[in-house]
């Protein structure tokens, strides 16, 4: 709880991480190298910003060993000070977990099975045939429909939405406003007016997903819509009906992936990122912010697409000139010719 | 029901379409070329991946007649494979319909009227003066506020808010997280500070609408925002207030409209398309993923911006010269004078 | 309320306009220079549109000095007729104002504070140690977390959720579906697995600011996610954690903002625009729609990316060129030496 210390030592000692400087000193919290202030941890991940120990006021600093002389304070040393420094975050993250049972003013069906071990929130409702493992918390304000499953020690924070046919493994966690298993995007244009296409497939959701505020993820059409283990992904996602994600995969915020998009393992999708429909991208393929991923990705590597940033000005004779493009270039494959 | 099966023989006669084989095989679910087990229907709609046709277990198979002699089970031959496998389809969609009724838990204002032949669900609320009209489903967790229209046989599936003065039409389908009739995004700078503009207008959605999860329209600030009859959005699409959609209209996922912005009939927009304010697209227009659209558009066609996929380090050379464009043509021009 | 009808001499008076014309007749409502009935009042804030006079039906219009001479109606004028009608449509805008008091539904923590003076409506919930001030309207369906404020006379209209650690200045307006407080999205990779993050500092959101439907702003890792005073977000945009936004800046829907940006005062985002994480951009920048601005901006003025839009065929052709756009530049060179 908070008011809880630890020793620099003991913190070395559970974590593994090598001391140097006073281990007596204690630890109470974390903090930025700038904002730190007595008592507080903070860390050095990258070099270029090793400039910013000599100021600091934490009382530690985690870093690796070749930043290490730099620092003015007592300092734990690690190959990766980042994951170090989550590691000990988290002793000094004090939310608290809420009580099992149901919060009387929930709605829970008839057949619907609640594992005394979990929670659910208030003004919560859960639909026919579906299942809370022991251990999961699904907060205030949350809807899941029917023939759902909410995982071992999985956690809905709040107005999360489960439609139908959703299946979470264990230690999920979704964010406020996401919803998953809504009715995919599936059209048919029949004699001038649009036809739904049932969607009758669902959504399976691997264990130690994560999944960010206002999300979606469509049930599938005739199969599921898959992600894989670990796979996590920022707010304002849209995941398309029948894609499937890689395991370790990691989406930033507002990326959207059209259906039977399949995504490999160890991808990094950047923020606004959209990916067509039936598409195939292999494992650990990078996608810079904001690019439009047309068609099939088979070598791993980093892909962009879109234009620099240019003052407006700049930009529009640039813009201008796109349109000409082609011209100009036939153009030039005239001037290059022997004989011109 | 879970358990209904149909003869091939039965769907042929039901839906109008040419049997080919044994029309005695018993039909009990749907699945993909790839995916289906004996006693599932699939369908070709293209004829490029004829080549599943053979590897498949269906137990028969929708398809054009050109395409018919490739299926090594019997078949369904229409013109439009994908309609016939839609309406198909949606005999084996087991959702069941919510009972009548306002759940106990459901707050509805005094001067709210629901018909009897309507479902409120639990942890909804409806607000001053809005009417739910016969057989309309509002499903858990929605808010209904002031002056709203759910038309019958309308469906807000669940966390569906209409914030002030949305009429809906009949038939109209919403999904979980859409919000209809927030204030629209209207600002004037006033002495080094914004004046918020009073949002006066509504919310118009015409008959047999169906709406996204997480999606947004906002009401209009004088008249109203309009959809009109048999436009589909997806999920988290935004759309400004005084927007008109034309019939037809379909929109991906992650589209934004800016205000005042008007589309016509049967267009195409892609996902994550921007269409800038107080423009007009006309009839027929196709919108490719991800392109922003700056000016109005009087001629059907497809329409498209932006760059390439290329892997980064390609892409990086390609962007820095497209900051040098304008220079590169100047050159070139130069280059072409006759005398140089 | 409705019914409500004011002279124009009155309000001439009231919000210090010239009065040009019969200040008797009678103003009831508000209309667009196109759609206004008699009994109405318009405006023209754009000279451009001045043959728009001619046609209207309004009663009166609010115009610039150099308009009036043109019109066919008594008039206010204004140096900034926008500013002015919205003041003066704000006197047409009869939203019912909840009576303060907590809805029996409601649940509310044992150690949260409430003011007799605020409104908590249907199915909403107050954490533990949140506090809601005097004069503020949280609406129905609302999850407010733990250690929140809202504070006096801000609105949370409905189905807004406020996670932990969020604290509403005085007269903040949140719309429904918005997600403040969820967890920053900050991961390390640990031995081929995700690790989480805490994410443990908060939201701070200044006075009079205004957040649309369905956009996020994430709480802060370490120190707090801030927005200055009188920001104004549209609907679906993406805040990450840490980012801080300047007074008086406004930013267009589906705009993202990766974490750690800064962002100055007084700036003009457009929509669908994406900012990189830890970067810096100074005040009185203005970004055009799906723009990415992926490096520090230090001089005020307007910047862009992106391509024009063109017919398909046409963009094809400027698209495959763009990929040749380097080599294009080398041969160009070559041809301009001197020699060639």
């Amino acid at each position: 709880m908070a008011g809880t210390r630890y020793s620099l030592a003991a913190l070395a000692q559970r974590f593994g991480l090598s001391l140097q400087g006073d281990g007596a000193i204690m630890i109470s919290g974390i903090g930025t190298l700038a904002g730190a202030e007595a008592g507080q941890i903070s860390f050095l991940a990258n070099s270029r910003y090793r400039r910013q120990l000599a100021g600091s006021a934490a009382s530690a600093v985690i870093l690796r060993a070749q930043d290490a002389p730099a620092s003015p304070c007592p300092c734990l040393v690690s190959r990766d000070p980042y994951s170090a420094f989550a590691k000990i975050a988290a002793l000094f993250d004090f939310a608290s977990l809420p009580a099992p049972g149901v919060h009387p003013s929930a709605v829970i069906a008839d057949d619907a099975r609640i594992d005394p071990g979990a929670h659910i929130g208030a003004h919560t409702s859960v639909g026919a045939g579906s299942v809370v493992e022991v251990g999961a918390i699904v907060g205030p304000g949350c809807v899941i429909g029917e023939d759902c499953v909410v995982g071992a020690h999985s956690e809905l924070v709040a107005r999360v939405t489960l439609v139908r046919r959703v299946r979470l493994g264990q230690r999920v966690r979704i964010h406020p406003g996401a919803v998953l298993g809504a009715d995919g995007f599936g059209l048919a244009m029949d004699e001038g007016r649009w036809l739904k296409v049932p969607q009758l497939g669902g959504v399976v959701v691997g264990d130690d997903c994560e999944i960010g505020a206002n999300t979606c993820i469509d049930r599938g059409a005739i199969e599921d819509t898959v992600l894989e283990e670990d796979v996590r992904l920022d707010n304002q996602i849209q995941i398309g009906h029948n894609v499937h994600i890689g395991a370790h995969t990691a989406m930033a915020g507002c990326a959207a992936v059209a259906g039977s998009a399949k995504i490999g393992r160890y991808c990094l999708i950047g923020g606004g990122v959209g990916i067509v429909g039936h598409i195939d991208i292999c494992d650990k393929v990078m996608v810079t912010a904001m690019t439009l991923v047309t068609h099939s990705i088979t070598e791993p590597g980093e892909y962009s697409s879109g234009t620099p940033l240019q003052p407006n000005r700049e930009w529009r004779r640039s813009a201008a000139r796109f349109r000409q493009l082609d011209e100009m270039a036939r153009k030039m494959n005239a001037l290059s010719k022997p004989g011109n």
